[in-house]
């Protein structure tokens, strides 16, 4: 017997609690039991994005929320500035030109991150720059980038800040409107510890303002219409409503934990990692801050990445990640995000000791173990 | 007790051995596993849609999925005509003019349909018609319109026909490429028995061509992108995996029945409810073919037909739905499409004679149930 474990950057493993409320009778979306059930999820988005604007939410993955976060405060012809450094800006490019918006790229090489200064600098010397995109965690390299430095060289400017919190929201702290975030988008499949298929937006004023001036075509992601019926505790178009009902489920375990030990869990995870992944002398591979989402590791020389993830996965029935776009065959990456804890880890890094072995690489046997452990025993897990 | 029971023209009620698959722990959609079930899942859609072409999932109710075949197929500008005789038909209006496509409307009163002589003539005489837009199942009027009728009118034409199937398909036969059907909508909440979250087009080799000229912007929903996805049993982006696992289930399930049995199930269903409703002495709403999704019912003179729709709810816990659009308060509807057989049938029109009895309406109680028995009795339920 070997125990199935989901440790990639997301899809992430879905509590049992939450498996089988969703695995209840389906219920319809347009009853008095559906609207009781939302207003209490209404109420926990809005704690958990930080902010008192509705969250709206949408039947789509992540990259369809992104695109509604696009069409929604844009028009074709108008000039943007996107953090491009991994996979996820490289989308938000993609996006803007899919949709004839002009794009400022602020490219930054896989593993590192674009200063705020970068930012204010790019504001300042081009006109009518009217939004900057970045993601907040940086899935593809492991990266968290510095979205409170960003608001601020947004904040007083005609630009939005639009973040793509798909692998931060609920994982890495961003209050939206204490930063003065302007858009952010999120999935259910990450922090939110629910199957993929649910995408979230939350927008401030100024991004709710630029909304009436978009030109973009939408019908689906039309944000505005959406929100009308949020106000009454319904949805335009069929919700998924089995994710809805694992949502509420979601949304009581963070209350329960707190948000604040909520993120201190994560980072306490992220450091535990990246102790025992040095501890066995490999590479964490962002010079950057490192995202408290994922670990992204530098495969050994000579070991193409991929033979780790196959190793992960035939030896040990446990699915972690390799690299994509540019860092394929060069990085793999571990999830401890979500459903995720201390023991997790120590079985993510105990396997790494044996696939390491398994493919020559020499293993002082428990290493990486004992530094995560260190790490678990000197930092609380509550403040 | 009173047992719940979810009767509306869906979401429709999913089979508990398929809760049960959902329930599994969840599976990342990047792994020799997924792999395995995408293949399966693709071979059975293909059967299911009868089809040769390969049908694209994605992650979004039916609108977003009918939202897709519009921007795929066609350019601002362009013109089309729209079969417009309900709710369903309004959206395909809606979503044609949010994207800058020009539409003839072919109106006809809720309750009735257009007839394929009207949609010929108009491909004859207004010049440049790109496609033609209709439901098949009409949901908002219990209307099936005749789209063999339509793809006749259409063939050998310029224009294509896109056909919303998200309450027909798996329900009433469709055999897409024998009757020439040029697009397919529909969604994983009706026939298909699945919670809402998963839609799918398929497209003939007439609509991929037209959809090498489309200029409609586009980049979640892009199905010339996912098609290359599709071809090598992956996903572009994070599908909604867990209702894909469901997926498997129900192709599973309908492929025993097969196919013609499932459409003969849904045809004596509709029969016998439609019989049930008429020996209580209530109209059936359709001038035109009913549906066999559903039965939209005339609500008795005087009686508000919300008042129905709550007394289902709030006396036997049973979910049906009121009338949509102008419809509202004076139509009901029942539906018996996906995870439904005889004895919901019988159920649903026990309720009516009771409902109908606690609002003042005089009820020769076992009539509604005599006569949906005689139809049972009288058909066979296999070929």
């Amino acid at each position: 017997m070997k125990k199935y474990q989901l440790m990639a950057p997301g899809p992430t493993p879905v509590p049992s609690q939450v498996l089988l409320a969703m695995a209840q009778p389906i219920i319809h979306h347009r009853t008095p039991e559906y609207e009781a059930l939302y207003i209490e999820v209404r109420a926990g988005l809005k704690r958990l994005f930080q902010t008192s604007q509705d969250v709206i939410p949408l039947a789509c993955s992540g990259t369809g929320a992104m695109e509604a976060a696009v069409v929604n405060t844009l028009s074709a012809g108008e000039r943007v500035a996107v953090v491009r450094a991994g996979k996820f800006g490289e989308r938000w490019v993609e996006i803007c030109r899919a949709f004839g918006v002009d794009v400022i790229e602020l490219p930054a090489p896989f593993g590192e991150t674009v200063a705020p200064e970068r930012v204010a600098e790019t504001l300042r010397t081009h006109r009518g720059v009217k939004a900057v995109l970045t993601q907040h965690s940086e899935s593809s390299t492991g990266v968290l980038h510095d979205v409170r430095g960003f608001a601020t060289a947004t904040r007083g400017t005609d630009a939005i800040l639009i973040v793509d919190a798909v692998s931060s929201l609920g994982i890495a702290d961003l209050p939206m409107d204490a930063w003065g975030v302007d858009v952010v988008v999120a999935g259910s499949q990450k922090g939110l510890m629910l199957p993929p298929g649910l995408g979230f937006c939350a927008l401030s004023e100024k991004a709710w303002a630029r909304g009436a001036a978009s030109s973009l075509p939408k019908y689906y992601f039309d944000l505005a219409e959406e929100r009308k019926f949020v106000a009454k505790n319904e949805a335009h178009f069929t919700p998924p409503v089995s994710i809805v009902v694992g949502l509420r489920e979601v949304l009581r375990m963070l209350e329960a934990e707190g948000l604040e030990n909520v993120f201190r869990r994560h980072g306490r995870l992220a450091q535990a990692t990246r102790a025992g992944v040095e501890a066995l002398g490999l590479e964490v591979f962002p010079r950057a801050t490192p995202s408290p989402a994922l670990t992204a590791i530098v495969s050994p020389r000579g070991i193409d990445s991929e033979k780790i993830v196959a190793a992960y996965a035939q030896s040990h029935n446990i699915t972690i990640a390799g690299g994509q776009g540019e860092m394929k065959g060069r990085l793999f990456r571990l999830g401890h995000m979500g459903y995720a804890a201390e023991f997790d880890v120590i079985v993510a890094l105990s396997a790494l000791e044996q696939v390491l072995a398994d493919l020559g690489v020499p293993v002082d046997f428990g290493a990486g173990i004992r530094a995560a452990q260190k790490v678990f025993a000197e930092s609380s897990s509550r403040g």
